[in-house]
């Protein structure tokens, strides 16, 4: 059994086949070529085919009809793709008055049917699996809690993350991890290592909310740089910005980027390290979303290409296994030493038993087994809300089609005001996340972000097709 | 059985006469009073003064001769105490050459004996009650592990540290509690909120190295306020400093300083508490080893005397009960919902099942009891490294008497350099902090911090002897 997570053969099959799916190359009802045919065309045994459908039967994309083989079980949702974001000439301070602060500090009713999450909920992950792996970590180790931890983390569970990282296309020393309380407390750290107050961050436009947050606690200027909806990050962009202003760092999230969904290509991931390496600034790679992404080239980070240390690596296991472990990781390039020393100082290590029971449940053999089961999930639950969508969004509306996760992106026609709809949602005890949060610059003001995460119900589907409803009654009559 | 740690009429009485007997008013042999003439003395039964008794001869102060009643079993150690620290004219940034840098910062040889830690070992903790508090919450807590946490932290673990805090004389709402990833991290919490980069920070002199480290890696300027030995910080110099320079915030250890050891009188807190209010700064009160004080009225923080929001108080259990755990938490008086937004935008709540393993531990009918046995303990193993001190160190050494905790505080004979002590130490595999790291004006040349802290052995005992012949040899020849 594998110990990492390296996509295999039977995997990279379905990937590719997934994509034509989800293309339309392979359109709904079509029957897809026979077990020897496709065995014989990738030069596979037909059992590794057979493997492959029955991934895809899994994640909903494919049927089989007795005696006829497989077929395209999704009609894929047609929708238009969201537009390409505009570039943004000046970097500015996430104001105090920033809209977003205004809509997610605000006090919200209880009940509430949130489409606020990006996490897996509890029918999705196995809170008993990770239960058992604490009570051994616990159980094993009698004097662990009595003592301070390691400030790096506990080398075995230092070591499981570098074997993990291996299917991440990394080559990663155990000794130059750190393990942290979390991706968002890694990527903190990150910046607060690599920039000082008034210092100028690139980011993604849109990007998550969150990282607005960050920048503005820790006094930085935002630069919005332009996303295409699938490929994400335009470098064209970025280049222009590293050329005209004191960019210090760039944080993105390469692989499922939040909220757009977008996946970085591979040459591109090589090019931006490149760019960084040439004008000496940190790339802060986000890539907590990595494991959720359904197709496995895509599961390769930036910081593959990297061979000067410029590329800061943030992951987490919140969003696959246990988001209470509280617990997430980096490897932070040339600034490996002075992460470690300002962790050490601002705040300590993490606690060892939890970090065993982490190295754990990422060695066990179902490990990749539970991942493939998850993304299968989360697939299947994002075609249901795009259905939704498209049938009870108003026209003219834009939905994002990531490959994997559970966030959508969206982009209703020009005029609908999404922090009003957001503000009619709650009346109706609904919760989403209005556009205009994920910029500091009062962009996306018709957009919205849909998460389906935490447990999702088959309230939460009435409730999708209602807010559909108030959307269409919003939408004003041309004059 | 009381939940809270307040002191029971016979630990009242028995940190009395641990005073008298320190301050040498009860003198080596001498006999106490009979237990009727004691308890006629102040009013109580007989029994509260035999627990008392029984309390002191746990901590070795005393011993009971068959028919002839309790004796002083110590001869205190009579040597001087160490001097009044100097007042800095100026604010000043730790700078990046400090002393403290380089020392502390330097590889060392693996299997040193080390007298650098202040935290109990595993010989004076108890792992196993831990590990069978966290086996509990992590087994009656199924789904704990796999959602994201409260923020401020699980409310029943707060409402069990509200209770705890009444035994610090405080009343505070488990509503306003945060709990944190240990005490250094709620510090430097506290700090972010309450300072930008720049800031003048008004700390102890003597302080603790970790606190320089802190204040240097936010950017801010430290000024040093001179401290009595006993009484520790000067309010008299804060004053003149808070009225001559832009100082943001006073942070302090009032019970055991650290690496002094000294505890600030109760009127002095409250004054602290005025000026505070008055001057309208914000105390950040370091309460991290009230439990280990033996004096009980050193336990009632600056934080209860707190009417107007002023005190930030930091508080953990990593001294006493679980460093493993990593677990602090603050009340952060008028700062407490920026202090929570900052925590939940920078870095995330804690793990709920550790918290609630706290909660358990912390409300335990036996929680009490432990506290008292590790007090004296530290007592016993304090006055045991002083009287070394007193027999193998030079002449002219003064040393401090802290009335509990682990730390020592010795001055050593003008001319001699401690940084060269602990160079010759290291080359014979002992570990010490010179006092030069204490300070970032490169003060306390002659001086040195000695922790009986991890677990202590008679290789400690004897390499502490010889740790004296060094010094001893040291001292130059009078010319």
């Amino acid at each position: 059994m594998r110990l990492d997570d390296t996509p295999s053969l039977y995997q990279q099959i379905a990937g590719k086949l997934a994509q034509l799916i989800h293309a339309g190359t392979l359109a709904r009802g079509e029957r897809l070529p026979s077990v020897r045919d496709l065995a014989r065309q990738y030069g596979v045994a037909v059992s590794t085919v057979v493997q492959a459908y029955h991934w895809l039967e899994d994640a909903g994309l494919i049927a089989a009809r007795p005696r006829s083989g497989f077929f395209v079980a999704l009609r894929p949702v047609e929708l238009p793709e969201p537009t390409f974001s505009r570039l943004q000439r000046k970097p500015r301070e996430v104001s105090a008055d920033w809209l977003g602060r205004r809509v997610l500090g605000r006090e919200r009713p209880e009940g509430l049917l949130s489409f606020s999450s990006g996490t897996p909920g509890l029918d999705m992950l196995n809170p008993d699996r990770v239960r058992r792996a604490l009570v051994r970590a616990v159980q094993r180790n009698r004097n662990l809690l009595c003592a301070y931890p390691d400030i790096r983390g506990e080398a075995e569970a230092r070591r499981a993350i570098a074997r993990y990282a291996v299917g991440m296309g990394c080559s990663l020393e155990a000794d130059r991890i750190l393990i942290t309380g979390g991706c968002m407390d890694a990527i903190a750290l990150c910046l607060r290592v690599v920039t000082q107050p008034g210092d100028v961050v690139a980011i993604e436009s849109p990007t998550h909310f969150s990282f607005l947050e960050l920048l503005q606690s820790l006094h930085l200027r935002a630069l919005e740089i332009p996303m295409h909806p699938r490929h994400g990050l335009s470098l064209d962009a970025l280049q222009l910005a590293l050329d005209t202003q004191p960019v210090k760092a760039v944080l993105l999230v390469p692989t499922l980027s939040n909220p757009l969904g977008a996946c970085m290509p591979q040459p591109e991931r090589r090019r931006l390290v490149q760019m960084a390496a040439q004008h000496d600034i940190a790339v802060i790679e986000d890539a907590i979303y990595n494991d959720l992404v359904t197709l496995d080239d895509m599961r390769r980070t930036v910081k593959s290409y990297d061979t000067t240390g410029h590329v800061m690596l943030c992951h987490s296991f919140s969003k696959t296994l246990a988001p209470g472990l509280r617990l997430g990781w980096l490897e932070g390039g040339r600034w490996s030493d002075r992460l470690c020393a300002i962790k050490d100082t601002q705040s300590g290590g993490q606690s060892a038993v939890l970090e065993l029971a982490l190295a754990d449940l990422i060695t066990q053999a179902g490990q990749a087994a539970a991942m493939r089961q998850l993304r299968a999930q989360a697939s299947a639950r994002l075609e249901q809300a795009r259905r939704i969508v498209d049938e009870h969004f108003p026209r003219g509306t834009r939905v994002s089609a990531p490959p994997g996760g559970l966030l959508l992106w969206m982009e209703l026609p020009r005029g609908l005001d999404t922090v009003e709809l957001h503000e009619r949602c709650l009346a109706e005890r609904m919760l989403i996340a209005p556009g205009t949060v994920f910029s500091s610059s009062g962009r996306f003001r018709n957009c919205l972000r849909l998460g389906m995460g935490n447990d999702w119900t088959p309230a939460h589907e009435v409730a999708l097709q209602r807010m559909g409803g108030i959307a269409t009654a919003m939408v004003r009559p041309k004059v």
